[in-house]
């Protein structure tokens, strides 16, 4: 907000005036703390002293009508606003590049309402994941929505960045789970789209606001899906001699019309760490696969899904890699932080996906590109009947610590481009922000222009997280 | 197009030299045959010799570069376009309003590509349905996607309109089944999103086109998920004492996590004339549950299903109607014109949808609204885990042919109305067209000026399909 002429202590009162000034803040802490979420290359900035996107004010409104008020403030006055749900973003999506107002939605966490006829929990979208799914498992229920992020990560964040749970393949993408939402847009309007399994009523226009990462609007409250718990839940790790036959497995499970809960292949790199750690004095690619739901069927489907894996060439490994994957799977999101601890470091994950008949294209093609300056191992996870993502987590050591940016930024253009070479997608789940936005006018197939006129349309005055999805303040 | 002071010699020639002399069409009978679709209401019309809403031209392109230059030239001159498959909508959505040039696409047919390995068709949008599927079943694969209209629509109206078919419990409704879409907006620019089973990569601007009704720009290739043949297919009738009963069977069939094809259940009325046909004498209401794919999973998902319905109160009437009903599954779409030959008489379907919670009262309200002039008769189908569609088919006779027009607008007042106040979505699968717009602010709850700013955005000039969604041409 540099750049604008505006007075900021009188902008303070008015924002005050709104949320009670208990709810504002300009301490120094709060905008070093709200400058950056978990993009790898925010922290390498932090480790270097570097705050280069400082936002101008913190706030914590704790209703939609204060949400609303506030919109309508910064969109007369012109103040970039960046949504912020619990800041674990790893694309820089939050990072307030123009300065401005970052509106920190943790306060609202209220679960408003638990339908368990209909199978439904309407939140506020500050609450936490693990919290709102603690609340509902107390109550028989699951959302079954489980990204690695549970902990730190907020409902409107799952769905500004279009998160993807470990367990989607049975229980569906954030997309998948909700029935209605609530947005608030730059004018301050309210909109509440109607909370029903399925509607013909024109465009799904919580499509449009799901995967906007702040630029149209703010998501204050959602409705999603919920499952019973489920009755039983089996993990098993199937060992193959390599990917290709590991693949092949997951792609005819799937094919058959089975429904895993967890369908992970770990690369020899990835299974030397994984099965390592368990002492387990092998070599080859370890599949973790997992049903759960009512007692019958997962015993028929694990059973139908194993079939299918030793004709592949599996080895059954029994239930100690999967139920070892199950307690720790929300691990890696803490990991990251400690190895950029190391100076000079690189360490980054890259998710991309496509149809089965280019993954193993896709898998080279990255994975060639990453090695040329990393360490490289990779998953593939959230398994469709069409294809599969893969998740590679690389770690780089730059000579000096000047060089590392720029390393950074060569490990992602090739990694992106041998992607986009291949037909993958750029992101699975984790999202574009900054890092990835120089790839979405390619990634979206002529259709970027869309969504710019979308912007233009729905924020004229471009004060919705301005600068991200490549979406320039003009 | 009337109102345009437009030289219809000259755009004749410049649309022929785009795409052939042989591919326009001024003469009358088409200009009539194009002037409606299967919306009751136009039919009545036409019973009466009343032809409102005539194109002033019938165009059938060939490739999407013919539809690219047209749509130029149409903006260019302000002319209207209406995209049209095989004028199979319900709703008037085709209906040329402000006339100009219908599009119709099945000279756009093609197969382009069957993906065996990633499970994916690409198909030009004008193939009939039937085709599709029959190509498909060839190869041994289905859609899953079967409409009543199966024979009489096409992939881009299935797409424009948010087709559900009827196996969509298990398969998914037309939106889960597209992984891309090729779209030609208004400027004649061509978007191709990305065919990937899924992206976090900003906003799914699919979903902007699917539902859009034409208003946005023409569907013209779309890439669909296709699944091996199933290998078993069960179906089976159990009767219920009443809709309570059989509703609670569905319901928990779907809470229980099973995924039926087919969970089709019949009020009393709707049950007398499916079981009086198959010569049962009983009263009740009857359900159609049905299982297919594997077949042990299929045969544990069948009975699974009837201990549920067994403790539900329902009677097993074995396969006999549930085969009947798969036999008889596509007939209801050729029905109507029959009885709408009759002098006066008014036949209709009112599709509703919501939330297990409210889908009895939904029932109520909207049957008690019909029954104010209707024979009505309703089942419920489309089953989710969080609610369901109820499908009401309704006949009335007016007491004189003039009246007929207002009785048909007051039976929809009421049952739109009656919908809205419990809060149902005031379609589930046969969209809004000119039928439905009236009630389209309402259904977005504060959303609709969104698509007013979607639709200036990306139509800048109302050339696609002015008039409908409620979307007045200016």
């Amino acid at each position: 907000m540099t750049q604008l002429a505006l007075d900021r202590d009188e902008l303070q009162q008015q924002l005050a005036a709104i949320i009670g000034p208990q709810n504002v803040s300009r301490r120094q802490a709060d905008l070093v703390a709200y400058s950056h979420d978990l993009w790898p290359l925010a922290l390498i900035w932090k480790r270097q002293g570097k705050v280069p996107y400082p936002p101008d004010f913190v706030v914590w409104p704790e209703t939609v009508e204060e949400v609303s008020a506030m919109l309508r403030l910064a969109n007369a006055r012109r103040v970039p606003v960046v949504p912020y749900g619990a800041g674990s973003g790893v694309c820089g999506g939050t990072l307030p590049l123009h300065g401005g107002i970052v509106v920190d939605l943790k306060k609202m966490h209220r679960i408003l309402a638990v339908n368990q006829t209909g199978l439904t929990v309407t939140a506020q979208a500050g609450i936490i994941g693990e919290d709102l799914e603690r609340a509902l498992n107390q109550r028989g229920y699951t959302l079954g929505h489980f990204p690695s992020s549970m902990y730190c990560s907020s409902l409107g964040g799952w769905l500004a960045a279009r998160a993807a749970g470990q367990l989607s393949s049975r229980y569906g993408n954030i997309e998948d789970l909700t029935l209605g939402l609530q947005v608030v847009l730059p004018s301050g309007q309210v909109i509440r789209t109607k909370d029903t399994p399925r509607s013909a009523a024109g465009p799904d226009l919580k499509q449009l606001f799901i995967g906007s990462e702040g630029t149209l609007g703010i998501i204050t409250q959602a409705t999603l899906r919920m499952v019973p718990y489920p009755e039983s839940r089996r993990l098993r790790g199937v060992l193959f001699q390599d990917v290709h036959s590991g693949l092949e497995a997951i792609r005819l499970v799937m094919r058959r019309g089975l429904r895993p809960a967890a369908a992970r292949l770990y690369d020899e790199n990835d299974t030397n760490i994984a099965l390592g750690s368990l002492g387990y004095g092998v070599t080859g690619c370890l599949l973790v696969l997992g049903f759960e739901g009512d007692t019958q069927l997962t015993e028929l489907e694990e059973r139908l899904g194993l079939e299918i894996c030793l004709r592949e060439g599996g080895q059954d490994l029994g239930t100690g890699p999967g139920e070892h994957w199950w307690a720790h799977r929300y691990d890696i999101s803490y990991k990251q932080a400690d190895i950029l601890s190391n100076e000079n470091a690189i360490s980054e994950t890259v998710e991309v996906a496509t149809t089965w008949d280019k993954l193993e294209p896709l898998y080279l093609a990255v994975k060639a590109s990453l090695e040329e300056s990393c360490f490289t191992m990779a998953h593939f996870s959230h398994a469709y009947p069409e294809g599969c993502s893969i998740y590679f987590t690389v770690v780089a050591e730059s000579p000096t610590e000047r060089e590392c940016e720029g390393l950074y930024r060569r490990i992602w253009q090739g990694a992106m481009e041998a992607c986009l070479k291949v037909g993958g997608t750029i992101t699975h789940h984790h999202g574009v922000g900054l890092l990835k936005a120089p790839w979405l006018p390619q990634e979206y197939g002529g259709g970027y222009p869309v969504l710019q006129e979308l912007k233009k349309a729905l924020d004229p005055n471009d004060i919705m997280n301005p600068g991200k999805l490549g979406l320039e303040r003009g």
